[in-house]
This record gives structure tokens, sequence and C-alpha cells, in this order.
């Protein structure tokens, strides 16, 4: 990877070739001005590469005497070999700041499967396998029935024992061993239990055990996301996300679960989702170029809710004291049962919950991270409008749920967007000028601020401090971004005609508040939880934070603010999407499927309404980083240096 | 019972009240003129009422004389009272042969499930059982989920472990549980393996216990038998048979096969059959009076057509050589996927089946009997246009089937008739004058000839010497019955003035030579399986009749035309419907269920058709009674007997 110097900072980075200047920039945690986003209209990202080459970044901002000199626009430039990048420093006042200690970008290493090592360990045993027989037709001196013909020959040139035919392949198997001279390729669905029995679910003409595909699927909330997974290299074939067709019936779980209890509010929903679900199935299908009739199962993980408004299950009480969820454990199902438009004779396999609040989802994150595995004491976090959070290890787990509000999602807030093109993911600020230097998502025109870019926005205004712990801007500040507008205080990101919204893109204090609200039901659930469990922050080796705004959080931002307790970064892993990833990961293995029954028994669920120490942390926890500083020694230590330095 | 004495014949009998005269002299071996069928028009069959009372018995047929002097019609008089009555003698010859061994009317003793026994021997153990729980409801200490506390009472309220929840118990538990209060009935259905999991496949609100129904059903190639049972008493409620509506897609198993290969023809018997089914279910449901709610289970026989038209399996290799079967052992499958007309969560327990032409019903037969508990060697056979037979005991079985063709249920004869009303279904005849005596079923007027009454007849004529081993009428008799009409030998049984057909009621040689293929079929598939595994006849133990005609047949006479071996009567047990038998038996003890897997793998199938000895056999036994008659030692002792006297 090229490596760059950025000087006068003398600070180096490596980063991918093709990533923009600014973004390596950034990473490096070097400022420089930049308030557009990285759309080069602003022109302040002026650097000058004094050696290697970069690609772009000139534009009409750039005066022709700039670009000879070798000067370039950070946003506009995009790495391609080893560079030396000098900032210029403006003034003396910026120069006195290029060597205080910046907190460093930190983001979590993203977990991946690795396949190879997956099947030399003999983790690569999906739930359904196919196995193909060549059989001598029946004659006078052996005329057993075709289902013992097929059963017999799994057993002697299988080994396979302990079967069970579905009915479907009774429906089938007179024509299918005659399609092809008694050359078959059987579907064997294994059971949960290793005593149980496997089913003969499917069976087709002719070898095609080259042919054997599953549908992996978070149903969420807000969205639905699904994978086909070839099951024969466990490779992801194609993926899809779609909104949740429920959306229009409600934004949360608590809305969609008062209409289910409306008239025909359930059939409502349950056919929405539905919708949803065949939509992306039918995509990701045609993405793929399977036959569906090669697809053997489809596993789905969901929160409670969302898992039983796709069974129809009504939903009623999960959102009534003492929460109280239909089911926890489900049984393999037919999919056409469920209303899935796949084959037939495709099962669909459920992802147990633990309680009204701790879902499928969670439990996928749970068991597809392998954290029911883990020696080490780990903290789960999905971070969302509704966060839950396990702690635990191979040898128990304490869960819990709790509800953030959706400043995590870009929600309440003035300029609040989810993390789309154009949304502020990004931040720094010059400590003397107190200019932005902001990047937005696909460098496109300033819209609005996603969950990720609010974290690092006060994270950074925190530790330079221009918001105090409180979360209020410090009134004394010279500076024409901050200021006072009908009576709420906020920091101008960007001003006016350097947005597509046309309108000054703000931070408010009230906006910083909803975050430290969020922030602080999470960590003050985790606290609760470890004190239950007499355990403290300290006991935590690892963390394992899930949820779709992850990938672009800062992890070291997270912690400044109190979201996450705090710790090396290096022991903390963004799992992305653990539904899906759990999904997946059972998809591909059924000795995960098998564990989940134990594991979700192992897991014991707090309510945190109804745990008195709750509020008590929840309280201490709307400060940043919190009421105890002690829990956050690292940042107290650059707080202090940056307090003697002043 | 009342007792009867017949003089001069110094014959007795005991019959029940209410009983004709006239049959009762029939079943104690006293001839009695009487050629109506027993309806009071031809008033031939005058006798003596000398002690006791009768009811009835007079009518225009009768002088005034004879009625004071105590004579009545014996086929109108009803015996009431002991009696003692002479029957007339017209002539010297009658008196000459008063004395004549008259061989017994024989009727086999039906099998009756003794209810009370089976409990006591525990072996009433239905597949389907019910739990009623109490529990205390949700609170902030126990919020598990609703299938969890169900789940969780079922093993500390009742011992049940091992527990699978059908999803549409998830459907509906939710709501179940809090109508009353948490209090509910649980229905549960066992395995069929002992280490096999129970589901639970329906929740009720409230203590249903006392409501737990069952229909067992025998799905005929002709008729359709159903039967709703409490599960509580193992009493039937309600029975009703229909015939089966495939009737016209053609008569026998073949042209259903045929038609099933043309087009959408599988698709029309299948729900032909279903029509049936469901019409059937209707009508005992209403019968019984009970709510099909409270019904659990559905067990359904039939032959391997039958069934497979029923599941909607292509039959088309039933008929091919070498004769294979979709399938021989069917899981459960929902009632309602079948297309049965029962409630969501009914489970259909489909009989297993042997090979193409030993289906469900010979098993269920083999059964419900208990015959496969049998430490006796037992033959069973199911008579019919199929007959199947089974020869073997707790150890091991043989099975085969054989083609009789329809002369036992009246097809194929001139005046060939079901056993319906005015059926000729009992018959004798004076030796002497060759007059006959003839009873019809219901005491109507002659309409034809029955099976039963087919094999009685030719019996009696044979053992008379009306007809000759060949089955042909002794042409120099001095009758004017016996006459060549057309060129074809008749005997003819009633006179046209006395019939319903307005035509003379015969019998022809044709008619005999039908009966004599039918029975030769059967016996020499007896003989044929008996040689298969070392056996000879002597070896049988005892045998088991079954059939929809055996209830009426006279065994003494169905071994005197060589149709059975020859054998005590007393060890013969009729066991009528045996597929509906053993639906019901299977419904009430769920080791039957378990044990009818081993049984099906022990019930070694021979193809009559490939066994090169099945001819030879089939040709010697186209004889009355057979080529060999050393089989038949108590006839040949009879016949010798009657020779003698001669």
């Amino acid at each position: 990877m090229p490596r760059i110097r950025f000087l006068p900072h003398e600070r180096e980075i490596e980063v991918e070739e093709g990533t923009s200047l600014i973004r390596a920039a950034l990473e490096a945690g070097v400022h420089i001005n930049a308030s557009c986003g990285g759309t080069g209209v602003c022109g302040k990202c002026r650097v000058l590469v004094e050696e290697g080459q970069v690609e772009g970044g000139i534009n009409e901002k750039l005066s022709q005497a700039d670009q000879e000199k070798g000067y370039r626009l950070a946003c506009q430039a995009v790495v391609q070999t080893d560079l030396q990048i000098r900032v210029p420093v403006e003034s003396e006042m910026d120069a006195a700041v290029l060597n205080r200690p910046a907190s460093p970008r930190r983001k979590a290493h993203i977990q991946q499967v690795d396949l190879q090592d997956f099947k030399e360990k003999g983790l690569f045993l999906p739930p359904v396998e196919q196995r193909y027989l060549e059989m001598t037709p029946p004659s006078a001196e052996d005329n057993s029935s075709d289902v013992t013909r097929v059963v017999n020959a799994l057993k002697l040139q299988h080994h396979e024992h302990g079967l069970e035919v579905d009915f479907y392949v009774l429906r089938k198997v007179v024509d299918v061993l005659r399609e092809e001279d008694f050359k078959v390729t059987t579907t064997l669905a294994r059971p949960v239990h290793e005593d149980g029995k496997t089913g003969i679910i499917n069976i087709q003409a002719g070898d095609t055990t080259s042919r054997n595909f599953a549908v992996a699927m978070d149903v969420g909330t807000t969205t639905v996301y699904g994978q086909i997974l070839d099951l024969n290299s466990g490779e992801v074939l194609a993926e899809y996300g779609d909104f949740n067709a429920q959306m229009s019936y409600g934004e949360d779980v608590i809305n969609r679960i008062v209409h289910a209890e409306k008239g025909n509010g359930l059939e409502e929903l349950n056919q929405a989702v539905l919708k949803t679900i065949n939509n992306v199935i039918r995509r990701i299908i045609k993405k793929a170029a399977v036959d569906p009739e090669d697809i053997s199962t489809i596993t789905l993980a969901g929160n409670t809710t969302m898992t039983q408004l796709l069974l129809r299950l009504n939903p009623r009480y999960i959102r009534r004291s003492p929460y109280v969820p239909a089911c926890t454990l489900f049984p393999p199902i037919k999919a056409h049962e469920l209303g899935i438009e796949l084959g037939d004779h495709v099962l669909a396999l459920v992802y147990p919950s633990v309680s009204s609040y701790v879902g499928g989802d969670i439990v996928a994150g749970v068991m597809g991270s392998l954290m029911y595995r883990s020696e080490d004491i780990m903290l789960y976090v999905d971070i969302g409008t509704n966060a839950e959070i396990v702690i635990g290890n191979k040898d128990w787990m304490a869960c819990a749920a709790c509800s953030a509000g959706p400043a995590f999602e870009g929600g309440g807030m003035k300029f609040g967007v989810r993390a789309e093109k154009g949304a502020i993911e990004d931040f720094s600020v010059d400590p003397v000028t107190l200019e932005p230097m902001i990047l937005t998502i696909g460098q496109e025109k300033p819209i609005g601020i996603c969950g990720s870019g609010l974290i690092t926005m006060v994270a950074v205004m925190f530790e330079e401090g221009i918001i105090d712990n409180r979360g209020k801007f410090n009134r004394d500040l010279k500076t024409e971004r901050i200021r006072e507008n009908e009576g709420i205080w906020e920091y101008v990101l960007v001003w006016s005609e350097e947005t597509e919204v046309g309108r000054d893109v703000v931070l408010q204090e009230p906006d910083i508040d909803n975050l430290i609200r969020a922030k602080g039901a999470i960590y003050s659930g985790c606290t609760t939880l470890l004190s239950e469990i007499g355990l403290s922050v300290a006991d935590l080796e690892r963390i394992l934070v899930a949820g779709g705004f992850g990938s672009f959080v800062d992890l070291e931002k997270a912690m400044t603010i109190g979201l996450l307790p705090e710790m090396d970064p290096g022991k903390i892993t963004y799992v992305g999407n653990g539904s899906l990833m759990g999904a997946k990961m059972s998809s591909l293995n059924n000795r995960i499927r098998r564990d989940v029954v134990k594991v979700t028994k192992k897991m014991t669920n707090f309510e945190l309404s109804e745990t008195q120490s709750y509020m008590d942390n929840y309280i201490a926890s709307l400060f940043l980083p919190h009421t105890n500083t002690d829990q956050f020694p690292r940042l107290s230590q650059r707080l202090a240096a940056k307090k003697k330095e002043a």
C-alpha cells in the first residue's frame, strides 16, 4: 500500500491506492481546511505534492501558478504512489498546534469469514447437503419401492442413516427416478439435534451436486438484506437490500405492534414484509442467475417483533410488561407455508430469540461472530434505534436491550440524514481557527449529518473544548461559525452556498443532547448489565460492534463520547450486519444451528426497565464521556495534556 | 337364547329371539321348501308349531284350517320362546333322507375388540393424547415465552419430554393462553419411533380433555368407510360408508391407473377420492355431533393404488412389471395438505404398504387383527376382486396377491348382484325333489345371487351331486329346474312370478365356472405361497377372513368348494373390513403404529405371476374342491358316506 508522509506534521500513513488525499489526511489525524465535503467547490484543501504521483486534484479553484508549483486539491487528488505532501500553514497560530497530539482515527477491523480456514476446521457443513446416486433399475428380483431404493442407495453409497422422506419428494420420486435412468441427486436436510433424522427434502434427476444454494436473510425493522450463497464454495453470489415495506405502518417496532393490534393489521404487516422478502429474493436470484429449484434453504434472522410479524404470531404482548414473546425457538417450516416464494421443498430456518427485545438478529450475531465460542469475555453491541447488548463468553452470557432512539441512524437531528451520499461522515476542526474539515459520503455536496459523522463531530469538538462535557458550545469562542439562532446554539458546518440543500448545515445543541441520551442509554445498559453479573467495564476483553452504521464509526471517537467503553481499538471488531452474518454462517454450518439452541438457553435476559440501578446509571452517563471519567483513562490523559499545554 | 327343536329331524339349535323360523331351520341344516326367498309368496314353508310361541307367520297363503291347527309360514314366523317345530314330510322320499348328514352351517365368529381388555393390557395409548395445564401467568420474574411456558408446564405437570411445537400451535398460542387465564389443553402427537419427538399439534383454551376424537378410514377401490372414534373411551361414535367417486373412472385398480396416466387423470382421481372422503367425514362428524376442532388425527388405510391416488403419487409403475410402488412407508402429513377437510392441526397417518399389490389395507388387517403378535401360524385372506394372502406369525410373514375376479362381489354372473336387499344369500336343496330353500337379504323378493349365496349354492349342489367336480350339472336328474337354455345349462332358483325382476332367476354353468376360477386363484395363491416358504396347508393353525362379503359366508361351504383350506371352523375368524379395523386399532394404540414399521419390513412379498408353480397350482385348483381331495379330508368323508348310502 502506498505510504504518505504529511509535512510539516511529520505524520505517516499507509492507505490503499485510489484513496483521496483528504481522506488519507483525516485518517492520519492531519487537519486540512475543507468545508464543502470534498466536492472541490470550496478550494480550501490546497496541498503541495512534494514527492510521488497523484491523479487529478486540479480544477478551476486552483490557480495556474499553484498547479505548476505542484499544488493539488486534496479532496480531488487520488493516491497512486508513495507520497510526500506538504500542508500549507496559513498562519502562525496554525503552526503552533501542528504537533498537538491528535487522537488517531481508528476504525474497527471488520470481521471476515475465512472460508478456507472454515473448511479446514471442518466447520463447513451446511444444514443441507446433496448426494448423487446411481441406482440399478427395478427388476423382478428387486422390486422394492422407489423411495426404498433411494434410501437404500443413500445408505450403501453414502453411509446415510436415520433418514426420513419429505412428502414433496414422495410426489416427485416416481418421475424423477426415471428421467435419467435412476441417476438422481438428493438434497438432505440435517437435523438440529444430532440424534434427529436427516430429511430427504428434494430429489432431482441426474447429477446436480454442483448446484446447491441457500438464501441468508436479515429481516430488519428498516431494511431487509438478502444474500444468495453457493453451498459448495461458501461464496456469496449476490446480495441485495431493500426497505422493509412495513415502514409505511410505522418506523419502529412499537408502532408496528400498535398497528398489528388493529383489525387486519397483523395480516397487513405480514404481507408487507413478505412483499419485501420476496422482492429481495427475486433480485438476488436474478443477479446470481441461479435456478430457484437449486435453492434448498432460507435462513432468516430478525428481531423478535420482525420474526413474529414474519410468522404471523400476535406480537401484542411484546410491548406490554412483562414483555412476553410468543416463542423463542422456531421449528423448521416450509418456506412456502410462510408465504416466501421459493420452491415447495425449501426449508425456512428461523433464528431463535432470547426475549422480546433480544431477538434472532442478536442471537445470529452472537453465533455468526463465534462470540459463543470465545474464551475471552466479550461485549457484543448492536447499535441502532434499539440497541442490544450481550456480555459473556463460551460459558455464560447476559443480555439486555435498550432504546437508544434514532440518533445513530441520523434521526431526531435538524440536519440528520441516513448514511447516504452527501451525508457528512467525517470531520476535523482546526483548533485555532475552528474551521472545519468535512468529508461527505461519495464526496458529494453536503446534505446533512449521518450517525457516524455526528459521533466524530461531537468527539472532536469535545476534545477541542468547543463543547463542554454537557454538550454545550463554549460561548466565548471567537468564530462566526458558532452562533445563537432563534435561541438555539449551533455550529455552522457548511455555509449554504456549498451545500446541496441551499441552507447552512449546522450542528445544534439539541442534536448533541440527543446523541448524549442515545450513547448514555447504551453505555448505562452495559454498565448495568455488568454490575448485575458482578463485573465491571475493566473485565471486558473484547468488543464486537454490530449495526448498519458501524463501518463508518471512528472507534476512538465512539470511546471519546462514552458510547463504547475505552479499550485498545485493536480489540474491537466491527461485525457489520450481525444478523445477516449469522444467517449466512448458519447457512454454511449446521453446527452453529445445533449450538444455537444451547446458546439461547445460556443467554440470561435482563429487563433493564425493571432494574433499579439502570436509571441511576443512565443519568450518570448523560455527560461526555461520563460522570465518572475514571472509566476513560486514555481520554482523561489526552484532555489533561491539552489543558497543560494551554 | 330360545332353543328350537325341529322334528322329525331331531335337530336342535339356539337362535336369537326375533330370528325367522326359516333362518333357524337353515342354520340347523333342516331343509324346508321355500322358493320365494322368504317373502311369504310361495307359501311352501308351512311348519307346525307344536310347542312355544312365535310371532306372525300367518298370511293368505295359509288356509284357515291350517292356521287353527297351529301351522305357520316359517319365513314369516319369528322366534319368541323355546319352540318345537314339526316340518311336514310331504313324501316318503323326503322322509328317507331326513337323517342324512347335513353339513352344518358355520359362520366364522367375528373378531371384536374388547376395549376393557385392551385398556387393562396397557394397549390403549392413542397416538394423540391431550394434557391439561394450569399455568402461572407471566410476571417480571418469569417472562419466558408463551411456548416455553407451555413446554415447561408439560414437563413439570405431566413429565412430558422431547417435545417439539407445531407451527400451527405457534400461531395460536398467544391468544389461546390468555383466553382462560393460562389454562389450556394441549394435544400431543406421539412419535413413531420411541426415541422420536412428541409433537404439540394443538392447543385449546380451558380443559377440553374430555373431547379428543380420531377418524379411522378405509379407502377402498369400491367403497370408502369412515368411523369417528372417541379417544377417551375407544368407542366408535359414528360410521358411514360411501361409494368411491373414482368408480366413474374405472371399476378396478388397473382401470384407475390407466386413467391416471391420461392427461389430468391423476388429478381427477385424486379429487374424486377426496370428494368421497370429505363427504364421509362430514357425515360422521354430523352423526357423532363432535366439534371438528376436537378431532386430532385421521388414520387412512387403502391398497397401494388407492393410497397413491390419495397422496397424488404417480401409480404408473404399479401395473407394469416389476410392479414398483412409489413408496411403502409414509411420513405423517398434515391432513389439509392432502386436501382432507379437517382442521389445520390434524395429522393424517397413512398405513404403510408392502408392495404394489399388498397394500396398507392388508397391513392394517394384519395389525388390527393382532396377527402380527400371534404365536400360531395364521392365514389372513382378504377376499375380493383382488385377493391378498398373508401367511405367518409374530416372527415371519409371507404375502402375495392374486386376481380373483368379481365373482365374490356378485360380478360376472348372469344374475349376480351385490350383497343388497333381495340378493339370495342362503340356499338349501331337497336331495330328492331338488326343490330349493332360498333366503334373500331382508327377505325381500329375489333379485339375484350375491357372492356368499353363490358359494353356498355351489357347495350344496356339489355335495348333493347336482353338479360334478368340474361344476357341470348332472344331466340325468329329473327336475324341471335343471334345463338347457340356448345351449347353456342352468338351475332355476326362482320362477319368474316369485321374483322382483320378472324373469326366472337361474344359476348357470358359466357362473359356476367363474366361481371356480376365483376360488382357484385364491386357493392356489395360498398353496403356492406355502410351498415357497416350505410349508403346507396342514401347517396352518388359524385363518382370518377379511373382506366385505365375509360376514355372510358359510365357512363350511367355503371349504367345500375349496376356497379356504379345510380346518375346524372354530379356528376361523371373520375380521370383516380389516382395513377399517386396522385404521381404528392404530388410532387407539400408538404401539401398533410403532410396530407396523417393523412388521412391513418383515412381510416378504411374493409376486405370484413371477412364480413358476403358481400356474400349475392354479390349474389343479380348478375343480371342486380340488384335484387333490386329500387336502379336504372332512369333505371326502361326507362324500364317501353319501356314496355308501346311495
